[in-house]
């Protein structure tokens, strides 16, 4: 299945935009919500690193995972979906064949 | 001058050693201190990268400056002196020729 070289139009680009920003603010808002509740309980050295360690694993993570090429969005929305970060409403506005390969890509 | 092979007593070991921690203990509240009040006033991404960023330079700068090795104590009781992380009174006990020569270092 080639899934890199699609066409989006200008709708489509909007929609997936959206799509992209209310995931990326969920994850953001969750991990501002943990790192709040750990700083809670921080008090010896290895609180600090450990929390220093999250930051690192998360940042890294975010970093690959919110690729905003359109050449990887296919691939970022089927993730998202699959972490239940978006649902299909979020996408609806994208053309049916972009919803089958997102959802064929859900199932791999 | 000569002073990463001099010999410690054991006297002189346990008041390196309570010195060592107290100075790290210090740094260690400032930082906990610091990280609280910026998670405070966490709430956009960037503010999330800048508390990682300020966790990695501090992390890496603690780990290259608090080196137990007693070849390299006279210097680590130098910089703790010259940040005002530590007194004269807290190396109290130590012969005064290793005084004489973490003076001399401060200098430096």
């Amino acid at each position: 299945m080639q899934v890199t070289d699609i066409e989006w139009s200008e709708t489509e680009q909007a929609v997936a935009s959206a799509a992209f920003d209310k995931a990326y603010n969920r994850e953001i808002q969750a991990l501002v919500a943990d790192i709040r509740s750990k700083v809670n309980d921080l008090n010896a050295v290895e609180d600090l690193w450990q929390l220093h360690d999250l930051l690192s694993i998360r940042r890294h993570s975010l970093d690959g995972k919110y690729d905003s090429r359109t050449s990887a969005l296919l691939f970022v929305f089927a993730q998202l979906l699959q972490e239940e970060l978006l649902s299909l409403d979020d996408l609806a506005g994208l053309s049916p064949a972009k919803l089958k390969k997102i959802s064929a890509l859900t199932r791999m």
